[in-house]
């Protein structure tokens, strides 16, 4: 038996989104900007996905700014509003916690003459408002918050957070990092007074190497990329007209028996996490209950490392993360593990265990039973 | 009959892409990062279209970054080059014909205290080596040039401009812009002294939404995009690993029977040269030898607007570009042909026709038909 469950780090594309993304190599192969029919037909693809996606979040679809992924959307928001803002001030808020493309743009913004201050987090992995209130200043321009957490599936407080911020001051630009939480949550930016969203297509069962960032409409940001003048001069480049398309879909998809699909998804993390905490030496990370992402487990393994079990579990067919994922594969210490406070022993022996739409109650089966069968060998051979 | 002749648009995907494009969809969806075999499977797609690519080359394939597009490329040499040689000097050359994705971020350079020289060109699109010589100084940083010129087909004396540059001075970065040139010209940065090259996927055959960026492994540029830190942290962000895969098989496809296909490509532009000279009030823009690129014909219509022109060929099934294209779709004078002297009367009415792989003698033929017959017609209802 085989069980992908890394869908944090990548999914796999929908069926049907492959045969619409060859659809548009095919036959629909036109640039958007070409003036001729074949050029409207390819722009109609960009428009229908654009409204696709602002269906999902009821905003309207001249807020969705399309980007090459989630990291390129995290970087946009971050530096274009930072630089943007910046005669306004020069304080950002983010939280220890958040995923490498947002606090890599946030340290060229310090190296460039911004002041980050970063949240710490309890053991769930939650800010705390009181801190957040405390850390807001008269030159605050930006608050970056992740929704979901990528390595423990730790839930922020945006809504409280947001409402927080801009009752302390309106015009400090709300971006939320809403890769592992699209697809999974309902989110209403314009309720949640979100300024700015990131969205990655790969996390949603859509394609690689497309994203898109939300971008309300009052709010003004500097461009990363400049040239042609497409999404409005937001964004130049010829649009990657089969990757909008096929995450227009995707995202179409993902909302499409919604609270089924999350529930199916709280189901299998409950079988695993009932299944791992009969097991002796296994640690679970974060909130168990569903406060907590539905997709997203994180297990330490005493006196295992992360990378053997990591390729004994793939020996049998179980793809799953050492630590943080979805990042380079140099390994480095987690700096969600160490915040919400994982003992320094464990740090190393940590695994993410993630779900998406292909995974089954059969493969969580399999994997309790692959785990009770080898981890009591592994820790035979191991010395840590 | 049908005839797509915007391939300096877009061009079609090559079906042997879409099929690999979908094999890593659908069986290896994994993600490079991981750690797992799935991923592993992943990261050899990259690398094995790293090593196509550079072998059209001849260079290393870790010379090979992936972007998300010629734009992206295009930005990242220019802004990452210059914000890293700073502190050598604050001057960059380019021409006055480069397209918008240079001459976008050079803009932007130029709000951020840089000084750019834009050299002129002459009637056939080339600039004049002794320009460049004295626009040379101390302080000069960067020069950027385009191989080929997307709106006329000019192919700029790289070699000969690279060599001066870098016998003035060592230090100062060659940017190429050879989005219209990769996979026309058998192109060998290291001979030709190029820093930093920039190609688009979706020009030659390949997907939307990628592209790569040669950068010489001995220069350092400073990174557009930040987080995960992949592709040695000059391009952060989880490959598009079918973009690259189906990139680096259509890069290996246009460098096969190569010869053959330009010789064919070359027809095809004498044929339409030749069909169109001996159309009353058609001038041709641009060298028409073979000095010239071969798949790109300047047309202007005296009298005709170049808008109603391209809907009425679109009528009977043959699609070109007004001017300019691959920009955004707001109509603008176009620089390159200002810059070549086209009479201001007909800088509205040019046209680009542009070949590809799959056009055919056949379509040429009935090109120039329909526009013996739809030329008088049109004069006869337009008044300009």
């Amino acid at each position: 038996m085989e069980a992908y469950l890394d869908n944090s780090a990548t999914t796999r594309v929908f069926p049907q989104v492959q045969k619409l993304m060859i659809e548009t190599m095919d036959e629909q192969y036109g640039n958007p900007s070409s003036l001729h029919s074949r050029g409207m037909a390819a722009e109609e693809y960009v428009t229908r996905a654009a409204q696709q996606i602002a269906d999902t979040l009821k905003v309207d679809r001249k807020e969705i700014v399309f980007t090459s992924g989630g990291t390129e959307s995290n970087n946009m928001a971050l530096m274009g509003g930072a630089f943007a803002a910046k005669r306004r001030g020069n304080h950002i808020i983010t939280t220890q916690i958040e995923h490498a493309s947002v606090s890599g743009p946030l340290k060229f913004l310090q190296e460039h003459g911004f002041v980050v201050t970063y949240l710490s987090v309890d053991r769930e992995g939650h800010i705390s408002l009181e801190e957040l209130q405390e850390a807001l200043r008269e030159d605050t321009i930006l608050v970056s918050l992740m929704y979901v957490n990528n390595e423990i599936g730790a839930v922020e407080p945006i809504a409280e957070a947001a409402k927080l911020v801009k009752a302390y001051n309106p015009q400090i630009l709300i971006h939320v990092d809403a890769i592992q939480a699209y697809g999974k949550y309902v989110i209403r930016p314009k309720r949640l007074h979100i300024d700015l969203m990131s969205v990655s297509g790969h996390k949603i069962h859509g394609p690689k190497g497309i994203g898109f960032l939300y971008l309300n409409e009052k709010v003004r940001i500097q461009p990363l990329v400049y040239g042609g003048g497409q999404q409005k001069g937001m964004r130049s480049g010829t649009e990657n007209v089969p990757g909008i398309a096929g995450m227009g879909l995707a995202a179409r998809m993902m909302y499409e028996q919604h609270e089924e699909q999350i529930e199916r998804l709280y189901q299998l993390r409950e079988q695993l996490i009932k299944g791992m905490s009969e097991i002796e030496g296994v640690t679970l990370n974060g909130a168990l209950d569903r406060t907590n992402a539905p997709h997203i487990v994180s297990a330490s393994f005493a006196g295992i490392r992360s990378e053997v079990l990591l390729h004994s579990l793939e020996a049998k067919g179980i793809y799953v993360s050492a630590g943080s994922a979805c990042s380079s594969n140099k390994p480095a210490v987690s700096a969600t593990l160490t915040a919400i406070g994982v003992d320094q022993a464990l740090l190393d022996s940590t695994l993410r265990f993630s779900f998406g739409h292909f995974n089954t109650e059969e493969q969580i089966d399999y994997t309790i039973e692959v785990l009770q069968e080898i981890l009591p060998r592994l820790r035979k051979y191991t010395r840590m």
